[in-house]
């Protein structure tokens, strides 16, 4: 590749420590800082590489901007044919953050799947409301994961092959849903086709989609009652694959056991949604890829590109 | 061994389904049921086999009485130096259920484990209080659990023994704790005189101690004040092992970012009890063993070691 300094646009803000280490890590190459957030593109078009969430048009647009990496594992405003084809005719590269926010999703999955089969939010339940010692419900309704247990991951990739490994000791059938099965996955992976006849088989369906035409309510009221009678649903993709009444309604008659959601529609869940006081729901407020050392890790991650960036080598995390 | 028909005696009461396997189980042999819970010994001395909780005199004395196995992990009321000796002159063999329990225990441990890394008892707090949508606050001070992390079992047997199984593809540090290092542990295992100069080495230490005359009060608040800063505590293990209001102090002095607790003392909590109200305190009631399929597991279990007594083979869960 060209071995001049590059110019890196940047629009996201990192803790001082992982900004320096962001300063060192560009060694020759340029940052030009955009504000944190902006919607703008201003500068895209002066830059070669861009590192946050650029908007799209702008960086299709620039005639110099060679790469996109992403402080997201999403990448929703990008995940358009057309933007593919643009990127691919510009000789443009899009790459995520997806490897940053493998480990902290799998493990908020399996945190969640763990917590509700060993009763977690029933005991904090009484531990905030009436304070009762709930032993022999707890115990007579916890449940192990285990080998009769089937889980099934809808949008498999990082997220999900770095949770089958985790729950490998565990010994559950794990069978993956993609867009586009590769075929060299360490697990039987269907196509979406391949759904609704999936889902009568699974004691946990864990919606791990990004959103996009083809997710969205991809589970509605028809899929919900395909779900076998005490099915548990989890939700770390995104909201918009979800029709919120309809999980409500399933909820509500009983034909789902739980639901475990880390993403809703809208966000944040205003106070009076009636998710809040679900009996049976827990929701955590979009934080399943967070962890302490966030920043540090984006920072890395897009460095380790960088260096195979200059010596044109295969990006990690490539989507185009 | 003896190929007559065997009294067993049982004080314990199984679901129907359950019992009925017992019956099957049984065969030949006969079956006389005490009450359930009964602290009275009441036909131990006409029983060759006992099955449940058998009050520890009667047992002793019992000239017939050749073989306990108990309905529980722990041995207690066992576990005293002359009871050991007296089963051993009188030729009786101690088991328990230890293996019905470790893995429900270990995936309980874990649960507890990963929902606090996930920050999930804060999400419950916002649930179940004000609805506010924490994201920065959650994400931010959400951890993993990692190479880096190092977890103390404290009371190394088959919960740590399957808790370690289960830690294994999340890739942290697990060092164990018992009373008689073996050696042949698959990890390293000191020795209860090594524990304080391993405590402040610990990110998570796991209190899974029997009640006994060595554990009592194990945990004080010297112990505490060794701990590393930030540090979490579980106990899984019995109340009587842990000074509760030196953890109380611990937690309210910041030393300790958490305890989650599946055991306390007194039990039940009461509702006046200063843990309910802590907020960085996580208890489940006493529920970490419990199951569905409990009794169906604690039948077949008994009825695998009534097949090895029957043709002398070593029994499973000996203590003596």
């Amino acid at each position: 590749m060209d071995s001049g300094p590059l110019d890196v646009w940047c629009n996201r803000s990192f803790d001082d420590a992982s900004h320096a280490e962001l300063l060192r890590g560009l060694g020759p190459h340029r940052l030009s800082l955009a504000q944190a957030g902006a919607a703008g593109g201003s500068g895209l078009a002066e830059a070669d590489v861009a590192f946050g969430q650029p908007p799209v048009g702008p960086a299709l647009a620039s005639p110099r901007l060679r790469w996109v990496h992403l402080t997201s594992a999403g990448y929703t405003a990008f995940d358009e044919p057309a933007t593919g084809a643009g990127f691919s005719a510009g000789g443009k590269a899009l790459t995520t953050s997806s490897a940053v926010y493998a480990e902290p999703c799998a493990q908020h999955v399996l945190a969640l799947m763990l917590a509700e089969a060993r009763k977690l939010p029933l005991a904090m339940r009484h531990m905030l409301g009436d304070r009762a010692w709930a032993r022999e419900i707890s115990r007579s309704t916890a449940r192990l994961v285990g080998p009769k247990t089937v889980v099934l991951l809808v949008g498999y990739g990082s997220i999900g092959a770095r949770l089958r490994e985790l729950l490998a000791p565990l010994g559950p059938e794990v069978i993956g849903v993609r867009r586009r099965p590769r075929g060299d996955e360490p697990l039987p992976v269907f196509p979406i086709s391949a759904l609704d006849g999936l889902l009568p088989r699974a004691d946990h369906v864990v919606d791990l989609l990004p959103a996009n035409g083809e997710t969205q309510h991809l589970f509605d009221a028809a899929r919900f009652a395909r779900m076998k009678p005490g099915a548990l649903f989890y939700n770390i993709g995104r909201g918009s694959t979800v029709v919120q009444a309809d999980l409500a309604a399933a909820l509500e008659s009983g034909r789902l056991a739980g639901a475990l959601l880390d993403v809703t529609d809208p966000e944040p869940l205003p106070p009076g949604h009636p998710f809040w006081g679900a009996p049976n729901l827990v929701v955590t407020p979009h934080a399943a890829g967070g962890h302490a050392g966030e920043d540090a890790h984006l920072v890395s991650h897009f460095l380790e590109n960088l260096r195979r960036f200059e010596r044109g080598a295969p990006l990690l995390d490539r989507v185009f």
